[in-house]
């Protein structure tokens, strides 16, 4: 990582912070208790990072750090004490998370790369490293995954990540294609957030007789 | 693998095309968009087999080669391209499943006898590459897993990997040890889907106050 | 581990057994098959460990010996055979559940604490182990996890390991530092259930219509 460390840290915990807020916010409506909220949060957190690791089989990345864990403790004190003027911030924490989701997709590709995987395999890293977390967030209260279903938000980090590849196909400088992959992430997100743009949706077969594999 | 390797690799894409089929079809159903009917497709596909190779501390197989995510893709876009006319061919893909389940099996056990666990662990391991991507997929749309309540799938598996240790102990060809124990898998599915055998299910405890540990 | 080994051995898999019957009873409430059953079971029993194993990079430890597989086969049967009674003996469960979850809690976090983790590491390590497979089975059988809203349950593990953590610092005998730890949970879990001691729990934030992150 070529960038500045303090920024990059930085930004690693706002968008930590960003996620782990999401998390809680989604426990809380499911009237968990302060442990449940917790794990929520952290795992809404980490646990993309983390299956990425497994995966990658490196040292589940949060376990280096206290930081992981206190930032979502922070999280989970923030939503308890502010909870009446939270939803006054959700645009601010949209944010963060887009920014978050645009460093973990550049930190999840980079560190597939780094053990020498091909690129098509750190894409698709990079993407786990951003959007995993939330699914196993929506595993764990019990919901469908709103990603499956609503917005651009796994694709904006296949988006970052093919523009990394060409980024780094064309040998552009280290800092630059991390910088403009981690911004097609988050301006992705944004703007389909903004417009209201949606993948397309499948629909239920005709027959609903219709048996398939079980 | 000593069976002709173009021949495996041909029914292994197949097995994947059936297994992301039923992953599309179910996502589908629960209107989820491009990207999740995608995901859940290649999770149905490749979970078992990731969840394998994390337990037996090698690489995920399907990081080797794409060949994985390019048959889900042309599942996904099989199963919107066909829509109206792909319930006509559930018997093909329930034949297909069963074949894929057989290889899977067959596939998962060697992997794990390779890295020289005993034989009890190598069926478990054949078990969870066939019958843990299904589990997967319905934990992903938020349904209870079918396979738990439905047919005869897992124990297939099962079924495959002890005809597999008969024919090791009596020292059969490995082809033939292959072979015998991939059809005992798929003949295992088709006659008990084909009979309407299932195993017993279990019942509630009669009384509804009864407490038990949370 | 410097106890007795085999008295170890007999509290693991009295724990194991605990485990494993809180698991196919609740599927035996969703009408899961024996196949499915089993599953749950053993999953509950063994889940946390595992989890733990692969984020450790160790070999997960029920592939060790059979022990775990026949001991959950055991709780399927009992559980099955002596339906009508086993409301009588929840107690006796509830009284093996809380010693399972002291000895694997003091287990995961010695096992981490082996291969050179700092202690809060630790104390996460034996708060999966013992909490984890709870967390599985619930997601299994499509329940919102119980330990994330009633009891405490995961805390006492936590607290558990911030006792051996004491003990640690301190420099008290091993054995000694193994029996209060486990202890703490035990006696945690048991007083919290006996005087009906809950954590809080968060509430859902006032304005409905608030937008979270997806």
């Amino acid at each position: 990582m070529t960038l500045n460390v303090t920024f990059i840290q930085i930004i690693d915990l706002v968008g930590t912070f960003a996620f782990a807020i999401s998390g809680v916010r989604l426990a809380a409506r499911k009237e968990f208790d302060l442990f449940g909220a917790f794990v929520v949060g952290f795992v809404t957190a980490v646990g993309g990072g983390t299956l990425r690791d497994l995966l990658l089989d490196v040292p589940p990345f949060w376990i280096q750090t206290k930081s992981y864990v206190l930032v979502t403790l922070l999280a989970l004190l923030v939503t308890i004490a502010f909870k009446k003027w939270i939803v006054k911030f959700n645009y601010t924490f949209f944010i963060f998370d887009a920014i978050g989701l645009g460093l973990f997709t550049v930190v999840g590709l980079e560190k597939s790369l780094a053990v020498g995987n091909p690129m098509w395999v750190n894409i698709i890293m990079g993407c786990i490293t951003g959007a995993a977390g939330g699914i196993f967030r929506d595993v764990l209260i019990n919901e469908v995954p709103l990603i499956f279903r609503k917005d651009i938000y796994a694709l904006a980090c296949i988006i970052g990540g093919i523009v990394y590849w060409i980024c780094y196909r064309i040998q552009a400088p280290i800092v630059l294609t991390q910088l403009i992959a981690a911004i097609s992430v988050i301006l992705t997100r944004v703007l389909a957030v903004h417009f209201n743009v949606c993948l397309p949706s499948l629909s239920p077969e005709p027959d609903p007789n219709s048996k398939s594999k079980e």
